[in-house]
């Protein structure tokens, strides 16, 4: 039942393109994946990581079908799969787990370690992340399905909290590990570093998380209010003025509970001389800011290989990291991937009965697949906005 | 400095009065406490425990000065004070602590080894814990007080908010505990077992907590309608419906995530026959709406003797759980005093940064010291109200 | 390809016979089980909880295929099962689970919700688990291979240490998760209830986890030399002396700091008077003689109906627990099946690089597959030991 | 009743003299004590990180008194103090804390708040670290005693055992948590790097914690062959082989479960070139050797300025950490002051029934207090023992 599809494709540094590609399989080259199946894509969503790869920061090849943030219909499924069913509509974690492995079974989806014969870890549309086909297209293949997706329990309610629910196969949840790491919890004052939408999920999970106060760094004014909006502090960081001081007048002290680095490699120095790169500045920062005992969650990407790194020593995922700072603290720093499936149920939930706007949060712009091109090129000029793509025009109709 | 002193005196089944009673010295006895410090009460509750002894339940002597709720003013300390300062104003956990005993470096105040001679743990103003004064007075005694007490970071703000403030020194932590023992967190759908105060402070825990539906069990009207004031379901227990059906409705689904028994051991049958005490009957209910793999919270009192008890057993604390279904479903259950350092500086902050309504929602009503016998009689009754006393007028001023 | 198959039947209370029965499919009825591996069984234990049956306390119907403790090689792979491979040799936890539900992929596979239409959770061979046919059989069908089965790393290591290797499909999980549920680490004070193979196992784990002191109570001498055997201290408990007697000179202390109850429901009276039945009385001791704040695991078996229970309330599964001494004492309580690929895994490497001897602590006897009967007889009459049946004389060669 | 007394004094890099000190008051400065007792120091240890401040490497001034591994025997008690008595034998964690603080009632008593002006954190004999008095010392005063001194339950089984029971001041501790935070269990396979006391004291921590491999990784001969002593696998780093080409044959897998770095910031290269320091080669290797979803316990010292270092970075304790590495991998890494007080008690527990050796383990030799500069220059040497001091030759008595 061979159909046409199209998908937002990487064409060199700089360049997304929309174009004609095949119509998914229930296979990966030779791998048979009768344990997956065929999604009509409701919505997916542009990523910042996607970023990386179109900024050519990494070796992405030029032809890459881009996105791993997919909201879908079932419709066709793989003769193993046994719970979900044609017509049901999930959510799919932008993470490929065999939910078979040591990894899985403990919950770490994030490196799941039969789905990516490179290293631990897999995920659609991603350079050395398993070769499995993005999803910024009208049709896409998941696998694993039974053990993958997150099936929305009412279809007519799934549809009328797209914006929100589209949000569950990244970055709400990883802004949300980012916190739950951090050791956010009621009554903690928390910082997060970087208004882009994974730190403003971050700052939404904190106040589901019940915290008392949620303080948001970045250099992009606008971000800063979208920040705002929905009730957090933030702080300028284009200003010179060292952080603590900056703090001491919305808490009353110098030093937040818990920090989030929902930046990562790319990060730039703060005030006046923010030229040029410094990967390791936001973690150092995260150092500054956090009190002794705190944890640091640390959700934004950094990479093993950077070619286009400004340094030598960052080229291989080095940094010049304070870490006797963070010692004399007793500081803890928890990496990596967010494994999505540990909290997309709750998470939905939370939308379900009304608890959280995320959409809201990130400021959720829908679009369509054909203007991807123009959301991928506004995003990277950092507007404040998550732009989301509707392939079948069905969000906006 | 002796001073006069007036506090509620438990004169027998039924009855309390306020009385002339001795200005509170740093001592116990014998037992010198050099580590404490003399309040000025500012703010003293009345609490559900309390009306186990005042009702008779317990063998509580004549002539026992009532309260265990208490925030105030320090104005002295002892010598061995070295932290907490004269003009600090402070809530005063329920459960004395020495700071100093296995039990309380892990964090486990609610059965400090050191404070009472006959069990582990102790608290102001309550039969067989220790033997210390309560607070329902104008002036209190706190022990190891550099160790117990939350000072309030800004004088003036701890006096603007002291009604959500007051609740600190039990309720608030208590039904916290309750949430946080029973698995509660973002995403959760929890059954509250009981609309009086703790069972309140519960749900808006829940909420704080991040909970996605609460839903709160209570056969009094009044008490179920302040539930729905927050935004909670409710059951009305009166009715023999069964629970299953009453919660699929509201949530989809016959069984919630989590549980909390805000009830103890003075628990009644459910539907028509309501008319005794079955001191197993929320225990058991918990049991049947959790969910496999739940847990369950048991702030609720279970006592060790119960002289008053319909049954034998009862009157042994013995109860009769059907302890086979928990087993089928890997329940867990969580017993035992709130202890509430572990939680209050958090649940302060939470109140300060406004992030959560705790006197609205347990419906707190200011009355005078002279004014408790009429406020033990009322939420004896069923008042859906949190009776806070104000000895010195310092909060109706 | 179908062969011969014999296999342990129950035929009523107190009658096991080895009788022929059908060679297994990949299917359970008209379910189809492609994610399933036929295997040849190399050791099948008989489990306590087997004698629960055998005895007539269940409603287990008469030709019911027993036994759930299987080890065994692949001899065929479902078309679905993708990382198992013939010629493995597997443990097969004693819990049916899908890997694809809520639960587990919380890790609660003892509470599986797609393998059992009438309560969470399965077992091969046993009443109301899902209809799964039993393992203490020569060839057995274990469903979704790739997530429950556990493969030995080498095949000649793991035919060498089978006698050990044979008891991670229970009841070393299953001792271990009871100590884990109640605390144990490195420096505890453990009481474990009970001698029987779960019992010491509880005790071995203990160990393992690094207790400090063990100490095994029963009412059976053989049982009681037996964990002596590995270092347990033990307690008599045909004695009247009260515990925390018997506990002050092994401990200097009378109380412990965590207890396993390793018996469940069919529990007796301790002392002289132990002729009846009195199915609180394990976890009524164990309340007695843990500290406050002490936590208590029970991976003993208590169920919803116990039709022979000679009291009416126990019919129900209901017992008289003596909650108010537990709540005074901030207890926990922490019921369930062990879901064995929890720690399957972590187990059987502490196996394998010989930092555990739990073959000899339980007391292993291979017997034959036709000797089932008499094992399942003498294990019924106290034997202190752990019989293993051998269907294929592998072992014994 | 002022006495004579004496202890080793730092005299400026490489050189170390016992001298004659003051009788020690309860205060330190114009700071009262009497929360404190003066001890008769029984034995007190050097330790690794005193020989930093002895090498020159920190800012320590001329005529500190060093010492911060005490056990001993309380002679004189504050009149705050309620629960210690005179008589009493006692070990005394490194961290000095006064029981009062947030951190302190969190159970971080490594980073207190109240008892070292300059930041979160004290120690006995230490630069910036309170400036206390150190204990290598005939007696010594030790603050807040009720909250700090772990009593020994009898006399006669503390002089007995004192060479074990000395160690749980700082290493025992300290390696212990090193796996603790490396998230060491039954069944772990673990890489400590460093055969230093506190490298075989994590070696022999990760056994008690059940452990099924503990592989100890160093350059010096002798203290490999000490770690192999008590069951350790071992890699000597002077080979120019890749790890994983030397864990492979231990464990058949090229990734242990979990890593101990009880280095710090005078790590070297391995291999051939290890001629200069490299702070980050011990955290880039655990990185390297350590499994996706794998902890890191760094329990070894990273300074925040280190004026001896070879590179400006590290001269301001930056390092260059390979981030991106364990990002890809989901690493956890976990530093600072070990907080003594969470594990002593446990560890005496282990230590007085027998279930671990420490002493054994790190090679105990016991000097007089003369011998000290002797001791501490054999230590800088490599010797593979740990020095005890012992001032009044109670222990060679």
């Amino acid at each position: 039942m061979s159909q046409a599809n199209r998908g937002v494709v990487y064409m060199g540094p700089g360049k997304v393109e929309v174009q004609s590609i095949p119509f998914p399989e229930l296979a990966l080259g030779k791998r048979k994946c009768q344990h997956g199946v065929i999604l009509k894509v409701m919505t997916t969503n542009i990523c910042g990581s996607d970023q990386h790869m179109v900024r050519g920061r990494t070796t992405a090849p030029e032809g890459l079908v881009l996105g791993h943030e997919i909201t879908g219909e079932v419709i066709e499924c793989g003769r193993d799969v046994e719970f979900i069913k044609v017509g049901d509509i999930v959510s799919v974690p932008f993470n490929i787990a065999c939910g078979r492995c040591r990894n899985c079974k403990e919950g770490r989806t994030g490196i799941c370690l039969n789905v990516n014969p490179s290293r631990p870890g897999a995920a659609y549309g991603y350079v050395d992340m398993g070769g499995w086909v993005g999803g910024q297209t009208e049709y896409v293949m998941a696998p694993y399905a039974d053990f993958n997706l997150l099936k929305f329990p009412d279809r007519e309610q799934a549809i009328e909290k797209i914006q929100d629910l589209t949000l569950l196969s990244d970055i709400f949840p990883t802004g949300y590990h980012g916190c739950v790491t951090a050791g956010v919890g009621p009554g903690s004052t928390v910082y997060i570093a970087g208004a882009g939408p994974v730190g403003l999920a971050a700052a939404v999970s904190a106040q589901l998380l019940g915290a008392a106060c949620v303080i948001v760094g970045d250099m992009i004014p606008e971000r800063l209010e979208q920040a705002r909006s929905f009730g957090c502090e933030t702080l300028d960081l284009r200003q010179d003025t060292p952080m603590a001081d900056m703090l001491e007048p919305i808490l009353g002290e110098r030093e937040v509970d818990a920090a989030v680095d929902a930046v990562g490699f790319e990060a730039r120095c703060h005030g006046h001389d923010h030229s040029h790169e410094q990967p390791a500045a936001v973690l150092n920062a995260c150092m500054d800011v956090t009190r002794a005992g705190g944890q640091i969650g640390i959700p934004g990407l950094y990479v093993t290989e950077d070619p286009g790194a400004e340094s030598k020593a960052a080229k291989h995922g080095n940094l010049s990291m304070r870490l006797g700072l963070g010692w004399a603290k007793s500081h803890s720093f928890h990496t990596g991937q967010c494994p999505v499936m540990k909290y997309h149920r709750q998470l939905m939930q939370a939308i379900l009965f009304d608890k959280v706007r995320i959409a809201d949060a990130v400021n959720v712009e829908v679009i369509s697949l054909d203007d991807a091109p123009r959301g991928y090129a506004d995003f990277d000029g950092g507007a404040a906005k998550k732009f989301v793509l509707d392939p079948h025009g069905s969000v906006t109709a």
